[in-house]
């Protein structure tokens, strides 16, 4: 990931003067603050702003005049129970906003998460960059046998290069053709001073959906820790996971009980329905329940086992 | 409205301690923050938190890496482009934290706001303060005999004298009887050492919808502007229009560009129909139009006729 | 619960007149269409409409053209896969609409469900009916002493009698007030010709929060689903679980599937954290683990054996 | 567009058998369900499912036990009346549920309206068909001088020509090449016996946005309004807008009185700030307003002059 003269000076700009404020604060997050975390080859995370802390939570949880408890300890234990016991509404009154570069195919599955706010970069008013997605080598896998929407063993070596090749040729051409329809160099002066340039609204259509965008993104800390649940989870696809475990860290930063209480709670947490519950039940008591007496399908019995971690 | 002292100790212990941020920051609110705003006989708001200011409306629409534009100027023109084409999604990037105390009635009608996130003081868990609204004689208003949902004429002095004293008497009995249920005094003594108290979640029932409640309450700039659009408008009841007219006090103190747009867009614009317009086109022209020839149907022209300042 | 017989003639011939359809169409919902479901002593559920079946999820799901697939086993595993795997947008796909009579109290507790469609009964238009919830003696308890927002022991029959008639008495006497002050009868025929009546919107604050109110409420399955995990807990209040029971039996008959996953994977199941899941290998290793080396807090201890059926 | 015999049967077979209901049912648009309506060259809009009809909105309005007014005269007043005063709620208790093929990069701007249920096809699950959006020649514009989000005058045949080579060109050797990369032919037998197919979720990425996606999409009534809105607009992208006007289509035949409204008071209507109010009056007193004497910015005196018809 890189950044113009002119960004990084925006930023250094921006992180410049300090001012005197009234508001919950965070050192760990000011240190944070404006600055790119550079998530898969081109893309990152910057946090451009945050209300709110761990004794926010706490506050708003208690409709109190001022803030919070005295003391660490009793605000510990109230957001453990308050996660554990999914009151959720305190968690939403922390907010976070980050302005974030990822491919568009990643782009695509973040915005299924709805209860956000989002302003996304317009290819309709502006030149998309030069910036395309190519996995390095060690992420190139092929069709999961077993799960429809994963991945399996890694490609070879000679077919990882094959694959790369493709993918870069095949973005790069449709970029350059992209730029040729909007007669547009990247520095907006016309190729072409005898031929009108495309719509831009219409050009875009030509990209490859590894072209980065970018948007801010702003949402709750309830809303956040539902996106990592599902975006850090192992099941979810690597590019995203990539962007969810930077946000992760930013969580450790800014919230650091209610951070350790998800993990807890929620992010290695497992829920076990009804009929396995039966099942633990009676291994408790001594008895040795199989696939065939467990009253279980054969999927749920694998994930029963691999819950506990024992062998399929 | 008065504070407890340990209230107003928790307000000022909070406002005691200014530390250093890099994020965006408002002169204005800092000093209105954590102070209570009266709102009618014992309500209040109170600023809690606040995310960002007029540049960060601008900052999100050009989803720049800084902090906007160079010149107030430029982000005037952009905040009014905005706001008069409804592009709604930048104003989602600014977000504030409001406590508010509210009678009952009223927090009915705010509730219907959906997106938004509520913290409410819990009288399934805690005992309610003994305190309702009483309204000052001048807001006694018959029923309005024209506008179903509205209030017409004030009532007479001795009028109103009675319904004073029937509204409090009522509401006094009822929060005495919900005391005498607790079984707990106002400091959560017992009263009756014999009888067990009557469990919190059963015994409020018996309070009147006037009693005094209050929430933290966490919204983002353009649901405040839409709240505020239907709730500070002359149709809305006195009570929460209240309540809408000191958040727009701190609006003007939070987004003073934005706020001025919003008044001009919105609170004082004026919708007109496609029938109203060709009136308007042949009124222009120098045709004059009558309620017969408009096509318009009585209602309509009336509110017609309203929005011109012409006589009906 | 009782209908007028204008209520009772217009549900009768809402249900008069079938028509043909090609949607989707539940023959068990059709039965229930328009049909009060008493709850407590006045209130009600009525289905006014819904969208979609089980099938309809599986076809969402899917992103088919026609109706999901061949066979019902089919769906059935697709389904609960959905449940289990937190898969909860196809469940969207299903849309249901009730008519609910219920106490302000409860109606507060339930709005804060935001994600759902509202109308209420507008008591600055109407006057609201004669009609306040009165507990049966067996659901009086006294506060709970170990949890702040439960119930303990039922009351005495001589302390429930004199709580019942005060809760009575002071409903009564509110409405009372209420009429004198609108100055109407229930038919809505003036009281006292020489005197004008209070204007709606201010007469309603003199009622107490047992009055009934109602409401079209509408949400879609998966909604739904979250409402009644939270509400027809243990946990949650008598009053609110009471229309939770009911709804989970409308539930039945709509999406038969669906609500058994949603039993078993959601109602029914228990989610460990990590420390407890931690314990629970312990266990199956077969360590005796206790209060002391589970290196839980006591609080998660009790709920950790209780979980499991255990004694604490 | 066209269906495979397969869709085509699954669609005359859900079509095949009518069912009795007692819901509120619409001829007009069982003889739609199910039936893809034709936009742009590859995509359709069909309507898997309703609920509700004006008669609904009128019902939710007045909360009552039956089927809403008696003369379908009042219904339209009471609609009119909610459409001109933003009483939004009685139009959220209609559903609307729409299975829609649409190009990628339409997809993108459709999915910004966040108050919908949504289950994409899933390229990581599946493979997707060889489709993509080629502009008809009319429709390619030259990127707007005065807009920087539209378009201006059509480009010469020739011009044309090559842009449409172009863009067929590199979206059929990209999709070639995803095929080549997932090792499957079209029909899901594998190319190469000898090659590992790459994984599903990764291959999608090397597609161009104008390949097809399809969607299930399920609204409310007010929220499709809220779409229709901004994406019937003239200002709207013309790929859009093409689904916007099937929409369009659809609303008439299923609310025709909301339909006729929504018409008059949001799509074809017009809203005047404060200060072209301002201007309006005095025109309207006889005075001659320029742009000098009109306190307008140029862009909104521009913006005024349109809207009443008049020239600029």
């Amino acid at each position: 990931m890189e950044l113009t003269q002119a960004q990084a000076r925006e930023i250094e700009e921006a992180r410049a003067q300090p001012h005197p404020t009234l508001r919950a604060t965070v050192p760990a997050m000011e240190a944070l603050l404006y600055r790119p975390i550079p998530v898969l080859d081109h893309g990152f995370v910057r946090v451009v702003d945050y209300m709110g802390d761990d004794a926010a939570v706490v506050q708003a949880a208690r409709v109190s005049y001022g803030r919070g408890t005295k003391r660490v300890q009793d605000d510990e234990g109230l957001i453990r129970y308050l996660m554990r016991h999914w009151h959720t509404t305190p968690f939403e009154m922390a907010e976070i906003k980050l302005h974030v570069k990822l491919p568009i195919f990643v782009a695509r599955q973040w915005i299924r998460h709805r209860t956000a706010s989002v302003n996304e970069y317009s290819a309709r008013y502006s030149v998309l960059d030069r910036e395309f997605y190519i996995p390095s080598p060690e992420h190139l896998a092929q069709q999961s046998a077993t799960n429809r929407q994963g991945r399996g063993a890694a490609l070879t070596p000679e077919h990882a290069e094959a694959v790369l090749r493709l993918l870069r040729e095949d973005a790069a051409r449709c970029y350059d053709h992209y730029l040729w329809l909007l007669n547009e160099t990247e520095e907006a002066t016309p190729l072409d001073p005898d031929r009108p340039g495309l719509a831009r609204e219409l050009a875009r259509m030509n990209l490859t959906l590894n072209v980065y965008t970018q948007w801010y993104w702003k949402t709750n800390l309830h809303n956040l820790m539902h996106f990592l649940r599902l975006r850090a989870d192992a099941h979810a696809q690597y590019e995203i996971r990539a962007y969810a475990e930077a946000i992760l860290g930013v969580l450790d930063a800014w919230v650091p009980i209610t951070a350790r209480a998800f993990r807890d709670y929620r992010l290695s947490a497992v829920t076990f329905s009804a009929p396995m519950l039966a099942c633990l039940k009676r291994m408790l008591a001594g008895e040795v329940v199989t696939a065939e007496t467990s009253g279980l399908s054969r999927r749920e019995w694998k994930e029963f086992r691999a819950a506990l971690g024992l062998p399929a």
